[in-house]
């Protein structure tokens, strides 16, 4: 059984589910899984370690894997070179996240990569639009990570409405199950993109630890902040802030974030010795307010085909709802 | 048509479609309206205006509305005798919002109402389930006016998880259209609760230039804050703030709420007089994220047949969109 959409047919992919580029955590291995269990591994390119993303691409070409490649827009601007080191494995697609993807949607175009742009507003969708953009991701402030402050529930269907053109949307942030993937396609999006859900997988990349933290949270526990990036010197350009799990170092310095930057220099170096260590009352745990649906750690696959599953049955039986009057 | 739910059972109306009991806006004629459609009226009980709540409640009981009262419940705290003015009606419904429910549900009950609680996060249903809630209003951040941080997309599925009963939830905030209604219903919910899209009715009790307002605006323009709550000297407890569109008010004192306490006295009066005469510069017009759905001032009958339209096409085609495979 699959789900077919605008978004399966234009990237060759059996189900409409694609893995979020997240930093670290989605490495050859996740994205490898998503892709063979039928969806779309998008690798996450993060902030530019060259050594890193030739590694996993290298693992990944190997394997021959169906691909995209992830980009924090503003973060590769200053090493515009990889994203040649990425076309040069010819992705099936390449996204590019949070900042201006006009200096970089000729030339993925020009190499047949699909071009998709996540954007957290209507303003970013026309934006992105007028780059080119093929597929745009919609992405709620639900999502873990960096995003910014609109909710999913009317962002996918204010930008299927602003689109004159067919581009296809995919819905991003608080999506971890079929019911997320059925509401998605209710709304108007063709396809969901998950990364809490993937973080919390066998494969993944991320430390047992902060699985067991997302798999024990609930949706309540989590914060947008900037606390985060303070602790590790790592502060994002307007509007973007970040989501993670509330932990002791959040529930300490969040609102007091000047306060914080007064003490960076020991902070950050406690920051820094928890992440190591992973120590995730000081650690952050980037995670979305989707992890209250969360309560196992399978394999990639299983959660592809597990979502795939659920969200059939509700396609197959909302007509049931429907009364026609008598009269 | 019609869409059958287990909230259209509890209640015994036609359609999922309940009303948003907004202060002011939510009159005994919006509140019939909407009621006269098929869906339910809650009238907008507020802050306890003694004299205005008996003026609606008699124009209501005058025409035989089937109708919910709604109360902001740390105010009701204030004004206990307002909830025993309002069962003298015997309303189907009463909503309770903002507060502990606990002081008041056991009455509610007693005289038969449908008792509706709303909550804005995992804890707050489980507190309001433990105080006998027979319906659970689920409020994502997207709403307009009064609410808190979560996004409706994943604390619906949360909520609906976490009941170990059949209590019914409803999904508001960000919901506009069939679309919303579509995706709740996938989501688990049985049915929706709207204010901004029946604040921009012809019967709406609010001001036309605020309709038009809501009309032009896009979902980037709203902003969740407590400016127009100290503007107003009508500061909320925690964690509750309010979502209105940005104006020339709210971006001259976002994020320098200390700055505007210290200015007060001037710009209370300021914002007294603006509210009086209409002029949105100054004055919040209180609305959410889905003023991006929002393109028409038409009935509330239109609103509630449009959405049960629009929604019952997307139940009925969902299935076209799954594949079996051909093995």
């Amino acid at each position: 059984m699959s789900i077919a959409t605008a978004v399966t047919r234009l990237l060759g992919i059996r189900h409409p589910v694609l893995l979020a580029p997240m930093d670290l955590i989605a490495d050859a291995r996740l994205t490898g899984a998503v892709s063979a269990a039928g969806g779309l591994g998008i690798l996450g390119g993060g902030y530019g370690d060259e050594a890193w993303l030739r590694r996993e691409l290298d693992l990944l070409q190997h394997s021959g894997t169906h691909l995209g490649v992830g980009f924090i827009t503003w973060s590769l601007a200053k090493s515009p070179h990889l994203l040649d080191l990425a076309l040069e494995r010819k992705p099936a697609a390449v996204m590019l996240s949070f900042g201006d993807p006009a200096p970089f949607s000729e030339k993925i175009k020009r190499a047949s990569s699909v071009l998709i742009c996540q954007v957290q507003s209507l303003a970013g969708a026309k934006e992105a639009l007028s780059c080119g953009a093929d597929i745009l991701v919609a992405q709620g402030t639900e999502g873990g990570g960096h995003g910014a402050s609109r909710g999913l529930f009317s962002l996918v269907p204010e930008i299927v409405d602003a689109l004159d053109t067919k581009i296809p949307v995919v819905a991003a942030g608080g999506i971890a199950d079929g019911r997320g993937l059925a509401a998605a396609l209710a709304l108007g999006a063709s396809g969901v993109l998950m990364g809490t859900r993937f973080y919390a997988t066998q494969e993944s990349a991320g430390r047992e630890g902060a699985k067991a933290k997302i798999q024990a949270a609930t949706g309540d526990e989590t914060l947008r902040s900037i606390v985060f990036d303070i602790s590790r010197r790592n502060v994002w350009p307007a509007p973007f802030s970040g989501r993670c799990l509330r932990n002791a170092h959040l529930d300490r310095w969040y609102g007091k974030e000047v306060e914080l930057l007064r003490h960076l220099d020991e902070e950050a170096e406690r920051y820094g010795n928890a992440r190591a260590a992973g120590d995730f009352d000081i650690a952050a745990v980037i995670a979305g307010e989707c992890v209250g649906l969360i309560q196992d750690i399978p394999t990639a696959q299983e959660i592809v085909e597990r979502i795939v599953r659920e969200a059939s049955v509700i396609l197959e039986n909302g007509r049931q709802q429907i009364h026609l009057d008598p009269d």
